[in-house]
């Protein structure tokens, strides 16, 4: 609230100088703002009593209305707990703050869509769920964030199962949706089909996971998912329930072992694990391989290794082409499905996303160019009339 | 979310022309506002990643920090159930967030302060009580509106014991602040002092209760709280635990039998019912009465009714003089508490409201000036300076 701008760090045992990234977020980075004016006693009277009793009464009778005369369909609760925040783990609740505010105007800046942070005092998956239950009638989404795997998947399923308004775990679909418009484009660049490629996925949290299922869904030759006990395979006995169903809808070729051993002639890799992988590693993989290596700020193989053996590389990092950055997808989805109040984002949505995002940038394709820029201002508009249409085409459009 | 306005009354029985809180209700009163830059790479690098990772880590070393660098310390969850909406009743979550959507731009527009509708899909009070625990880590404060005494006594006092941050029942503590305000200066206008005034509340929900608590605090000589069976009293046996305890604080003289009863001699009427006074009896009360009749759009006692009996008199209308308007109240007692970051608004802070309410219209005191117009700017600067330095001298100020 102070006008004057300190270092909060100068009693750090690092020689940090005056930072940036704390000046600017003093005072946070988001406000509320009166989208009508409250001037004189006549603004008064029809914004606030008595005016805004009718407007009440008529969503009564027809609740419907709600849609009409609130800011709920245009609002998503950015829903945390803190146990995952970007690499930082369990930091909880508060110290997850500063990433749900950034994340509320990246949903203003990329979709138009209004966003508040929710986080949560709570990590226990069944009060997690009945709290955003009960916050529901006051928002038009729920996007869920930074929530740890395997809670993540189980509270966006019940969460799903319970509302009639998009649930989205943006940590899962959104990376998800992006890697697949990437990987389409590498291969429309290299002349392959989906089809014909075989993945490897280093990573089985909520990004690995559900990068495999849309892959699958999108018709990739294979992919095999990896953790750090090696390749997730039906024969583990150690594997968690979501694991488990991982193994049964991944690695057709029926690979075991290490990461290493599925990686040898594999034609994709993709990294959402924060490991590394080692070059001798990278250098056994098929011709012409795409490398998606997406952990921050430490890619899982470097760019200037990944080059040497593959066609097209892709990062997290915006200082390298090819980034690959949820907010290409989250803001436009939310944007097409409030649109058109869809009751859910379906697996058509997410796929819909992916190819309209691909498509901004099919004709200027090349191999440092297999996705829009962030700051692309084609990138919104074209993803949330995709998303709207294919929420129309699968019945859960409302309007 | 269309730029197309549509009567949505049109099709009613009645021939209501088209109307203009309508159309300014369309697409809901309230948006979400980024106040940083995220026009660049540069930009995106510092509010999301990677630079918010370090603002994080610092929240999470020293949770005090997130007073400095997150929205949190100034916005205010408006919560409410839905279940005493205006004079609707219990009319539902939904149907309720024109008002708390009006109420929100209230905050922002009279005190700074960012509110964030939160209608909750239940009215247990145990789950209500939990789901803003919850929902804490995100707010600085939490304004309850509209919940139905008298659940929402509890509710209150529930969530003062278990929350560090302000917890405020406007409908209680905001009409208590105003009223006790203008019964302040009607008596500085009347050369009377509180102790020497016997007043009759119509009303025995969320203000009429709360009034009399304000009014035993103040000094006032005597106060009876009247329901729709007549005065509460000690020996009725029809009392709930909350007019139990009314009963308790108020009723000095011992008074029973109808409201009349009470009004007979009296100098001060509040009305907050909804009901009706007969003539007869507001002509039995006391020379220079106060008449503050607050139901709305229609009051206890009509005010040309009221002027042929009153010295002073006051309503909840816009279109009188003397209008008790919560606005004058709940933004500066929130933004007070917010600036010094209180754990609690205290019966001292609501005091020290009133008086810099009161102060206000010192110097132009008249029958038609015991409270400041709602548009009146030097109100809110007033009220926060006074509920923060309260804050400070009753030591639950935090900075």
């Amino acid at each position: 609230m102070a006008a004057e701008i300190v270092n909060p760090r100068s009693d750090s045992t690092t020689e940090e100088p005056f930072d940036a990234a704390f000046a600017l977020h003093r005072g946070g980075k988001m406000a509320i703002q009166a989208t009508v004016p409250v001037r004189d006693r006549d603004d008064l009277s029809l914004a606030y009593t008595p005016g805004v009793a009718k407007v009440c009464s008529a969503i009564a009778e027809n609740p419907e209305l709600v849609h009409d005369y609130t800011w709920k369909p245009n609002v998503v609760a950015v829903v945390t707990d803190g146990t995952a925040v970007l690499g930082l783990g369990d930091i909880g609740p508060e110290a997850s703050l500063p990433v749900m505010e950034g994340k509320a105007i990246l949903f203003k800046q990329f979709g138009g869509v209004d966003a508040v942070p929710i986080a949560l005092a709570t990590t226990d998956v069944d009060e997690i769920v009945e709290t955003v239950v009960r916050l529901a009638p006051s928002f038009g989404g729920v996007n869920l964030e930074d929530i740890s795997a395997p809670r993540c998947f189980e509270i966006e399923k019940r969460l799903q199962e319970e509302l009639d308004i998009p649930v989205f775990h943006d940590d899962q679909h959104g990376t998800a949706v992006v890697t697949l418009a990437a990987l389409r484009n590498a291969s429309v660049l290299t002349g392959r089909s989906l089809g014909q490629l075989r993945a490897v996925i280093s990573g089985s949290g909520a990004a690995g996971v559900a990068i495999a299922k849309i892959l699958i869904e999108a018709g990739i030759g294979d992919v095999a998912v990896c953790d750090r006990k090696g390749i997730v395979s039906a024969d583990r006995e150690d594997l968690t329930d979501i694991k488990r169903e991982v193994a049964g809808f991944t690695n057709k070729a029926g690979l075991v072992g290490p990461m290493e051993a599925a990686l040898k002639g594999a034609d994709v890799f993709i990294g959402v694990s924060g490991g590394t992988v080692p070059e001798p590693a990278v250098a056994s993989m098929a011709e012409g391989a795409f490398i998606f290596a997406m952990a921050n700020p430490n890619p899982e193989i470097h760019p200037d290794i990944a080059h040497k053996y593959a066609a097209v590389v892709a990062t997290g990092r915006s200082d390298f082409p090819n980034q690959i950055n949820n907010v290409l997808a989250f803001p436009g989805i939310f944007a097409g499905a409030l649109q058109v109040r869809a009751s859910r984002i379906t697996e058509g949505m997410k796929l819909a996303a992916a190819e309209a995002l691909a498509a901004v940038v099919a004709d200027e394709l090349s191999a440092d160019c297999v996705i829009p820029s962030p700051f692309d201002e084609r990138v919104a508009p074209a993803v949330t009339a995709a998303v709207a249409a294919a929420a129309r085409a699968e019945g859960v459009a409302r309007r």
